[in-house]
This record gives structure tokens, C-alpha cells and sequence, in this order.
């Protein structure tokens, strides 16, 4: 090999080896006749020394011309350093180097290669394997490797089998953001990337394979949201014979272990919430709990004083912000705009001080009386110093706007911090939404999701009100993972496909494979999937996907350093028996 | 959970528990007023057991109406077996249900679901998810994820990190079988999935990150043999700061190390052998080396004696059949046939038989004397009871068909048993092979492929005597990997490309980004991609590929289950912006 060690690895040990290291310049200091140069791969740093005079001449001459990110080989003795640097494992030694061969030349980078880079967005992507160089963002994927394999090992022991679905799979109706892709062998005929393996792991089920989990990247055609991948990885799990207690205590298993093992965190028990009570308390179906602020509902104590805000509004509601009534007046106006911007869509917001006294102080003091409005203070177990923030409206809006506006307080009182990790189970979701827009049924889930069995009789009377037995893994407001009990009879699905408006035929076209299934013996079985990408980001104490993936491409689907997509020949095309019609 | 155990745990330990089981019903026997029933799952198979008026009535009246293949849940009590089975590892006990639920009814499956089956080829593709529940076949995959995970064990303790690279990438000219997947945000441009993340994974190295791997899936859009899958999985490796040797080593290494741990095999030292030794002693780049039959060249030996098929051949080459000569007429007749057969080609087949005393009796004993017969034999190294072959004609044509002619005589002798597993690296292939059609070089490893530096001067005035930096490892005359050491200077990269008939702005268009990463710094580099699904297969002891795969395409590279590919809506054609042209 062109190297005995590698530059993280000698100690003062090490002293008087005649060693050989390879790696890149980080830096070199050229002071009174002495050349410090900084040997960095991805190991780590060591310092070579070299001094004019005691190096000889043609050597000395040579490591003059070395440049930043250079390639180098150094031969030469490791002997103890008089300026030692204890921030550095190999700070005790240096290298005297007695041969230095440039591997490779460098060009001065387009931007820094250093933990603080001034290289912005676009460059970085454009050049992002210099970007892969620097400690941040090559730590992010060293974390990604450690909590996959971390991922693998409590699967396998688990007796877990990672089984490969295809990626060429078929294309559905539904999936109107599928990729696809032409078969040159079947002309006219098109393969689909998967959004997720859902159906061949349902299959695998069927199978008997009993436990089965893959981590697999999966692929969506949609508009890229700031940090959404046209793929992504997920790692998806499947098991039989079970109920949703027995997923759920797996999983927690699974997420406690790789909190240990990658965080050495000890997460204690998973608290369990219903959406119902997600959404009545937090206005979300993924709350935030590393803080509290629940909502507090005050429609029926509020109206009827004269205040045609609260008096028209389906939903009055607010929340408590602890130690917030010091705020002044500019910046709950501040905060008033906040919530009126487009993206939250708030008519305004109802304000009230609790002061140190106990009194309370509102916008709207001229409808409430300083009683009316300690009643507030008391509903919402308000204390002295707190400010009391109410919104009021339609009930589902108010509560989506609300959920906003306790996420922006908690971020603004500090109280959202990302080596904090609070882990929940959210229970329970509705198995279906109504599309008023289609004016048809949706599956919340998906269409293989079961309704609770006691919950079966409501599809035909009131299907809005049947509850799925799915749940999501929320990890500090973030769906980290989500999956469902499944479907495992034919009469079930069939019922299921044709209240979301398939036909007979259509449902037998797409997902005739799966029902003739499951009248072959298929167990009853459920599963779950977790973001991977998401999970490392959360890890890695980040908001964005994007560092914890090597090549990830821009909001543009595009991968900027390669150029892709990019025009194919029409050679190809015709191979392909497609056109383009741009 | 729907069990207290899996059918594969119980012992004469368990008696007197109240267990639940759940599975799938293998087989039912009625005879004299009991029922024994077979309970099948994953882990493995127990007895329940049922005795009219014994059994509770209702009990017995359900237990009569199961069918095979039903899922259903048993509680009951363990109890020491009457007639035990040694063969199970739960053949001492069996179970006396109290309560059985059917979970799930199952109509008789298409084909018997056992070890040996009845189903054709066809009709277990279309029922995959059936053909997976017998064992043979489910073990399959359990091997290939005990290969996997073994394959991480490995790399992972040698400092590798397993990175993702994208899966949606960039269509180049070269890879006229991309398959290609429109971009619904970019219309008119496409995406092309990766025939292997060769241009990755140096990026990756490029920036630093020394030892990588992935078990990745690939993708080609190529005529399919009768072996081979549109998609398939490699496992995918680099390392930087290497030479030639670092790399058989450590690659070496895994090897070993899979056969030890999957198989209990302790494999000896890796032997080696250039290409050029390869060529000439077995006429194939992979010779399986299970058995000798070395050829021998006896073209100056034999030629001038007024034999025209050989005094007309660039070539004579023979081999020695051990124990052979017993083959009678017919025999040879038929193997005539078989070299003459337009697959392999040849024009005829020489024998000549080394008797019990020493002396050869050949089929051109009219132009050859005894003792010039014998010297054949000398030269061949054949003792008495041998069967000397021999093809004449063009070099390489007559060394292919030799080639096939000792595969089938190894066959035929029982030279080449699947659980004997002989490993070879073969080294030194050539850098460029030249295509007579186009008129001009291929790489015959890839374009990124280092030459040998000492034949670099070869470049300009010899290419095809170039060799390479490059290595492929065979298992019993399978290649299951190869790789090389590649390219990590610009020029030289261009030139290459040169070579190979890029023009500079076609080299740039395509390669560019690589080329300008090797201006930043590029690390010596080198790796080595395996086949993991025919890895598998060899583990497996079989010829194809297919049933180590979970849900695999047929030969038209359709998935006959889920019937994909197939046609997409004109919607969906609308919004990628292109047409069929059938």
C-alpha cells in the first residue's frame, strides 16, 4: 500500500518508525526556514515537519511548492513534537519526512475545504465531492453508515430477514407520481420505480417469511419540497402473526436500540397519544412534546360578551407561553403579522398578559371583564409572567394555525432543542379522509391499511368515523416512521378498493395479484416504515435531508455536479419506441 | 401476538405448557377417529393432534374442515409424542388444541407446496408468492441474506463505509442500454438508472473516503440470457491509496471469509493466473479449475505430415481426458457431434486413445505412425486408459471451442461437482480489445481502467499488447467479480478517452465532472465489484441465479405476478411530456 499508517493513527509510541503516510495538504506554514505541512485523510491530521538546511535540499525545494489539497506521500521518522497540540490524537508526534512523491496535484478548490467553508449552496453542489471532503459533512454519512448498521443489527437479531423487492415494479393508476420507465424489450410498456415496497413485503407475508425488513430506496415524482428527494431511503419492516402491541413494542425496541447504540441515549418508555388527542391538544398528528403549550379550548367561557371575533367562530382555542408575558407590544404585533402571512392564513390574534399580580391583561379588554379574563388564566393553568395567545375560527383551520403559531413560540422561548429527543407513538388515525375536491374517499394511509375491527360496521354508515389500526413514530414533531395493521382478506379489500372508487375491474387490474393472495392462506400481518434519511438527520441534530445523503440532487430534481436529467439520443428514443413532445 | 411460540420451538421440555401456535396447515391425516395436523411456519413444523370424542366435538367438527394451506391459531398443551420423530427437531412432542380459530381459509394452491413440486416454471413464477413457501426456495433467501449480512461483517471491520449513491443518474451514449426514466419536472430530459456507480464511487474517493462498499442494486436494459436479470445486485467496492496487491488481499480476504462463515469452508490461498496463461491453457478468461485437461499445442508436432486439416490450421490443441479411452465408438461419435454443433462450431474432432500397453489408436492413424502417435501422448503428459482430443483451425476460434469441449468433458468425467469449490484470480487482462465491426478500441474492463504504467509507452504504438491493472475473481469457472485499478489523472483519462474514439467535447459532456475532479486532488484508487446474486447461487450450489432472487423477471424480463411492465394512462404520458410509438 502507499501508506504503513494512516494519518490518524500514530502516537508517541510510535516514536523512531520509519513510517510511509498518504494523504492531503490541509495546510502548510512556511516560518524562518521551517515547513509545518498538515496530513489529513480520513483518518485524520498529522503534521510533517521538514526544516531548511536539516531536510535535504531537493526535498525542501519540493515541499515548497506543495499546495492546499494536494496529494502526497511521506516517508519518513515519527519522532516526539516539542509543541505538542492535545486537541490532536497524533498532536504528541510529527513526521520528518525523508521522501515526499506529489500523488496528484491539486487546483486551487472553488471554495474552502474547512469545517466553516465560504463555498454557498451551489457551488458546493456542483463540486460536491470536494464538499464530501470536509469533517461535517463526511461525519454525517460515517453517522448514516453507523445507524444502518445499527438498523441491521437489532433486525437480525430479531430474527428479521432483509429480503430485495424489485425496483422495476408496475406502474398504478394511483401512483400518479410514479417514475417510469420504457422497456425497450416490451415496447410501448413501462416499468414504475416504487414509491414503497408495500405490496411485495404484503406478499412476502403471504410467503411466510414471518419477519422481513429492507432498507431500500424509494422514489417519488413530485414537486421537491425544500427537503423532499425525488429518492429517498426507507427502511421497511413487515411482520406476521401479530397485533399493533406487538409492532409497536418491536419498533420501540428498534428506535430505543439505535438511540443507545448511535447516541448513547437512553430513551425512556415511548408515550402514547391518539390523533384525536394530537390533534385536539397539539393541532397536529405529529406534536412536538419536547415542550408543553396543549391546546385549551375557551369557545363556550369566551362568547356571547359582545366580541363578534369569538362570537362567529366555530373554535376558540389558545395557548399558554410560559414566562412570555414580558413580550412587548411590537413584538406580539410582531407576532400578530406572523400569523397572519399567507402560509399560516390567521385572521389575527387575541393576546392577554397574566401579570405578576394575578390580573389579566387582554386586547380585547373592552368585551371581557377582569374576571371573565382570570377564568381565561385559570382554564389555561396560566401563572403570573405567562401570555396567553388565542386564536379563533373554523375549527380545523384555527387548529392548523395554532399548531404553527405554539411550533413558532416554542422555538422562540428556546424551548426546541436538538439534542433534546422526545419520542412519541401517535395511535388511531381515521382510515379514511373525504376529498372534497374529488368528492370521493381517501385512503389516509393507504388503500392495505384494516379499519379496527369494532370499527367495521361504520363503513357503510359513517365511513369518515372509522379508525385505522395505523400509527406513526413522531420524533421532536417530525414523522420519523408510520405504518398499519393490514388488510388480509379478499372481501375486505375488495370492500375497501371500491369504497375509494375503484372499479371491480380496476382493482382487479392493479392489485389482483395481492387479492388473489390472499385467498392462498395469508396470516394476519402489519408493518412499519421509517424515513431513513430523516431518522439521520434527526440523529445528526440537522433540519435538512440533504448532508445526510452523498449525492443528493436540488429542489429542481436535478443532479447539478453530473448534469441529470439530461436529453437522451434519439437513437435511443427509437430504441425505446418513445418520443419527446417538449 | 397471535403465538406464545413458533412452530419450530417446542421440546419434550415444554410438556404441560398451554401454548398458542400459528401457521399454516401442511398436511391432515384422518385415520381410526384422530387428526393429525401438520402446522407449518418459518422456523419449522409441529404436530397437533385431535381424537374424536377425546376433542372437544365442535372442536374436532373444525379441525375436519381444513384444508391445506389454511392459517390458523391452535392453543393448547404440549405433550410427549407416542411415535417419535427424529428427524424434527419437535418430533418429540406434539400439541392437544383446545381452541382453533382459522384465521384465514386457502383454496387449493395452483401447485403442491413441498420440497419436490409439481408446478412448471411458468405457473411458480405467476404464483411467486407460493413458490416462496417451500423450503428449498425460501432457503435460498435466507442464504443470500446471510451472504449479505456476512459480506457487511467483513467490510465494516475493515473501515468501510457502505454509502448510497443515486440510483437516478446520467444517461451516457456508451450505455445504449440505460434504462432511461422521464423527468415530469425537467420534460424532454431523462434520468438513466446505474449500470454500476463505477463514476460514484471514485467521486468518493476523490473525496477521501478511502474504503467504500454498497450493496446496490444495478440495472441493464440488454437482451436477456437465459441468466441474466434487467435488475441485479453487486456489491460494489473501492479503496483509495492502493495498488494491485492491497486489493486481491483484502478482496481475498472477504472471500475467505464468506466461504468460512456461510459455508464452514476454509478455503485455501487464492491461486493466480494471467490472462494470457489463462487463454492458453483453458481458452477461456474463467477457467474452472475444478479439474486439469490443460490444453496442449501440438500444431509444429503435428503439422507437415500430409494431414490438410492439420497442415491448413493456425492451430492444433488437445486435450487429455483422464480414463477416457474406454469411450466407445458411438460415444465419440456423439461428442462429434456435439463439438460440430453451431454453438460450438468446430469442423471436426481428432481422438486418439492411449491403450492399456502403452500404444495410441487415433483417428488419423493413416497419416501418423505408433511412435509419432506416442509422442502426442508425451507431449500430453497422457497415461494409459486416456482419451486425447484434439480441434484444429484459427487460434482463437479453436481455443473458444476447446474451451467448451473440456467444460463438457469435466461434465461428462464428474470433474465438476457444485460443492467443490475451486477459486482463482485471473490477472493482467488486457487494457482495449478491438471491435472488427466498428473499426476501432472497446475497453474491455471500462474506460476508467488504469493501464499498466510500464505499457503506457504501448499507447501509441501497440494498444491491443497494453495490459491492464485489472483482476476478476472466479469460482469454479463462474466470474464473480472483477475490477482494476483505475485512472486518476486527467490526461491520462482524456487520452483514454481518445482512444476509444470520444471526441474532446463528447469525453467532456459526459465525463467532465470526473475529469475535473481529478484535477482536485485525486487519490491513487482501485476496487472490485461481485455479482451478488450469482455469489449466492454458487453458495447455494446452483446453476441459476433466479431462485435466489425474491420476486424475479422471466427471460422477457416481465415480472408474470404483478404483469409489469404494461401500459401507462395518456394522462400520465401527458404530464412526462412524451409518446409511444408502437
Amino acid at each position: 500500500m502507499l501508506r504503513t499508517h494512516t494519518c490518524g493513527e500514530l502516537r508517541l509510541s510510535d516514536s523512531e518508525k520509519t513510517v510511509s503516510l498518504s494523504g492531503w495538504v490541509q495546510t502548510i506554514r512556511d516560518k524562518g526556514g521551517v515547513l509545518w505541512i498538515d496530513l489529513r485523510d480520513r483518518y485524520g491530521i498529522t503534521q510533517l515537519i521538514l526544516e531548511e538546511g536539516v531536510s535535504a535540499a531537493p526535498l525542501f525545494a519540493t515541499a515548497r511548492t506543495l499546495g492546499r489539497e494536494f496529494v502526497i506521500q511521506a516517508k519518513g521518522k515519527v519522532t516526539e513534537r516539542q509543541a505538542k497540540n492535545p486537541n490532536l490524537p497524533t498532536g504528541d508526534i510529527e513526521v520528518r519526512p525523508t521522501e515526499l512523491t506529489v500523488l496528484n496535484p491539486a487546483k486551487l478548490p472553488p471554495f474552502l475545504i474547512d469545517d466553516e467553508t465560504d463555498g454557498g449552496d451551489d457551488l458546493r453542489m456542483r463540486y460536491r465531492y470536494l464538499d464530501l471532503r470536509r469533517n461535517p459533512v463526511r461525519r454525517n454519512l460515517e453517522l448514516r453508515h453507523q445507524v444502518a448498521r445499527r438498523t441491521r443489527e437489532y433486525m437480525d437479531g430479531q430474527e428479521f430477514i432483509e429480503v430485495e423487492t424489485p425496483v422495476l415494479i408496475k406502474s398504478t393508476p394511483e401512483g400518479a407520481r410514479d417514475f417510469v420507465v420504457p422497456s425497450r424489450m416490451n415496447p410501448g410498456e413501462f416499468y414504475a420505480l416504487p414509491q414503497s415496497p408495500q405490496t411485495f413485503k404484503q406478499l412476502l407475508m403471504v410467503s411466510g417469511f414471518d419477519r422481513y425488513y429492507q432498507i431500500v430506496k424509494c422514489f417519488r415524482d413530485e414537486d421537491l419540497r425544500a427537503d423532499r428527494q425525488p429518492e429517498f431511503t426507507q427502511i421497511d419492516c413487515e411482520m406476521s402473526f401479530v397485533e399493533q402491541e406487538d409492532i409497536l413494542n418491536m419498533f420501540e425496541g428498534l428506535v430505543r436500540h439505535l438511540f443507545k447504540s448511535v447516541k448513547s441515549i437512553d430513551l425512556p418508555e415511548v408515550p402514547r397519544m391518539t390523533y384525536a388527542d394530537a390533534m385536539r391538544l397539539y393541532g397536529s398528528d405529529k406534536p412536538d412534546i419536547r415542550f408543553g403549550m396543549p391546546f385549551v379550548e375557551l369557545t363556550e367561557q369566551v362568547q356571547g360578551k359582545g366580541f363578534s371575533v369569538f362570537d362567529s367562530a366555530e373554535l376558540v382555542v389558545g395557548i399558554c407561553a410560559t414566562g412570555a408575558a414580558s413580550y412587548t407590544r411590537k413584538q406580539i404585533d410582531e407576532l400578530t403579522d406572523w400569523v397572519k402571512r399567507p402560509q399560516i392564513g390567521a385572521k389575527g390574534l387575541i393576546y392577554a398578559r397574566v401579570n405578576d399580580d394575578g390580573s389579566v391583561k387582554s386586547s380585547v379588554d373592552k368585551f371581557y371583564s377582569p374576571d371573565e379574563l382570570a377564568g381565561w388564566a385559570t382554564a389555561m393553568n396560566a401563572q403570573p409572567g405567562d401570555l396567553l395567545l388565542l386564536l379563533a375560527g373554523e375549527a380545523n383551520k384555527t387548529r392548523k394555525q395554532l399548531n404553527e403559531l405554539r411550533l413558532e413560540m416554542g422555538t422562540r422561548l428556546g424551548l426546541r432543542n436538538p439534542d433534546d429527543y422526545k419520542v412519541l407513538w401517535v395511535l388511531d388515525f381515521p382510515l379514511l379522509e373525504y376529498g372534497e375536491e374529488e368528492g370521493r374517499w381517501f385512503a389516509m394511509h393507504h388503500p392495505f391499511t384494516s379499519p379496527k375491527p369494532e370499527d367495521i360496521p361504520l363503513l357503510d354508515t359513517d365511513p369518515g368515523a372509522v379508525r385505522a389500526n395505523a400509527y406513526d413514530l413522531v420524533i421532536n414533531g417530525t414523522e420519523v416512521g408510520g405504518g398499519s395493521i393490514r388488510i388480509f382478506n379478499r372481501d375486505l379489500q375488495a370492500r375497501m378498493f371500491s369504497l375509494l372508487g375503484f372499479s371491480d375491474d380496476e382493482a382487479k387490474a392493479q392489485f389482483g395479484f395481492l387479492m388473489d393472495a390472499f385467498e392462498f392462506g395469508a396470516p394476519p400481518h402489519g408493518g412499519i416504515a421509517f424515513g431513513f434519511d430523516r431518522l439521520c438527520s434527526l440523529f445528526g441534530g440537522a433540519d435538512s435531508i440533504r448532508d445526510f445523503i452523498a449525492f443528493p440532487k436540488n429542489n429542481a430534481g436535478r443532479d447539478v455536479m453530473i448534469d441529470s436529467p439530461s436529453t437522451i439520443a434519439n437513437k435511443q428514443l427509437d430504441e425505446l419506441k418513445i418520443k419527446t413532445t417538449v
